[in-house]
């Protein structure tokens, strides 16, 4: 088995809306002097497919609505910026002074529906949501990377998650193209020739925690890394695969409004 | 920024009680062709650190109380095996058919205390638990590691766990020695040099999944992995600096046994 090998990108500049993030991504390459090859997996922060999908709201132009307001009370945050936030989620799993756990409307749950409110124009005022369908930004990404460079490539767009029962945030998918969700694992053999018991693993998941490792959180330089070695190949996958049905979720429901 | 690359390492022989798994990882890393340089990581599937510590248990000695008959019921599963996860636990925190997920005594959460029942002695009679301190196992290990090689090193035991709200299993930490759990990003400033929310990113356990992933789970030729251009750099740590206390977690109590 070989190496796997993580390289942050150089050179990827500031983007804007409507910005060629495939062109980006191919002078990165070059400036970093890397040349993808058959079977490379691109790791893409959401923050930057958003910001060149436009998916800016400025919240002056947003009316918290009735639930928003008290939500916003509850949870002590900006109206306008919970409005956003129920418009973007399915429904509202936990809220407390502070802290918002949704169930987004893309099927995960995060806090906040992974709207980033952190200076992304440089400005309070303005706040960014999450990629409209990631699968189909990584799907489409994917595709023009393949076609501007002839290789078979994975695409895999991550955002950094909180958990329930452990500290700090991780990197996990949240859109893919071109590599596996979860890869099954059941009747794969030990070492004694026994099928072992069913086991699937969150490889894409895994991949992205990787990524984000080299990416870290505040260099907006690096939103995008370069992967050789991924031990699972290329195959097709999305984002559903690494949703838990609710009906065997065991800590989605409860209670929702707390002190 | 430098690559990060994680290779397995080769040559790593079957591992049993009273083993020295130093010797081992250094006869592996030879079989590899890697020589180990300051700030490189060594991580090492808990498998293997439970059987060198010889955490075996055999299922016929086990005697299961009224409890564990109960919940085994429920669960349909051995009750022997079943109290051997009530005496690794502090308390259940969902009990139905086929799940038992426990708040472990070492303070995370996992499904069956992480007790490994998969003919970890070629045979179903034998169970694996795991490692008494993980911590400690780390931080032995790295000793060891450093004083054979003179090299500044880090060491972290990873297990799989499955996850609220997502499909797979990811790697996780569960033990650490010389690299911190949480890195801290707050007020690091962004590009326009405005200081950030806080974020702490839990580095440890994407470091976990980023390893599991070439880790593999079923072959166990391939448990021990070395990273290099971990880029957080080394640093003290331990496994309580990733478990969310009680009181900061929204997903933890509730109801317990289900149908």
């Amino acid at each position: 088995m070989t190496a796997l090998t993580l390289t942050p990108l150089q050179g990827i500049p500031e983007v804007r809306p409507g910005d060629d993030l495939a062109a980006h991504i191919l002078h990165g390459l070059q400036v970093t002097g890397l040349r993808v090859q058959d079977g490379d997996v691109l790791v893409v922060a959401q923050k930057v497919v958003s910001k060149a999908e436009g998916r800016y709201v400025h919240l002056p132009t947003v009316r918290p609505g009735l639930r928003a307001r008290a939500l916003a009370r509850l949870t002590r945050k900006d109206p306008r910026l919970v409005e956003l936030i129920l418009q973007e989620s399915r429904r509202v799993l936990r809220a407390v002074p502070g802290v918002l756990i949704v169930e987004h409307r893309l099927g995960f749950v995060c806090a906040n529906a992974g709207i980033d409110h952190s200076n992304v124009k440089g400005d309070d005022e303005w706040v960014l949501l999450l990629p409209e369908n990631p699968d189909a930004s990584a799907a489409r990404l994917r595709e023009q990377m393949e076609a501007a460079t002839a290789a078979r490539l994975g695409v895999l767009v991550i955002d950094s998650h909180g958990r329930a029962w452990r500290l700090g945030t991780v990197g996990v998918a949240i859109g893919l193209s071109g590599l596996p969700g979860l890869a099954d694992l059941r009747g794969r053999p030990d070492r004694q020739g026994r099928p072992l018991q069913v086991t699937q693993v969150a490889v894409a998941d895994e991949l992205a925690a990787a990524a984000s490792l080299v990416m870290g959180q505040a260099d907006e330089g690096t939103p995008v890394v370069h992967v050789r070695g991924f031990p699972y190949g290329l195959g097709e996958g999305k984002l559903a695969e690494l949703l838990r049905p609710e009906a065997r979720d065991l800590f989605r429901g409860g209670w929702v409004y707390g002190g």
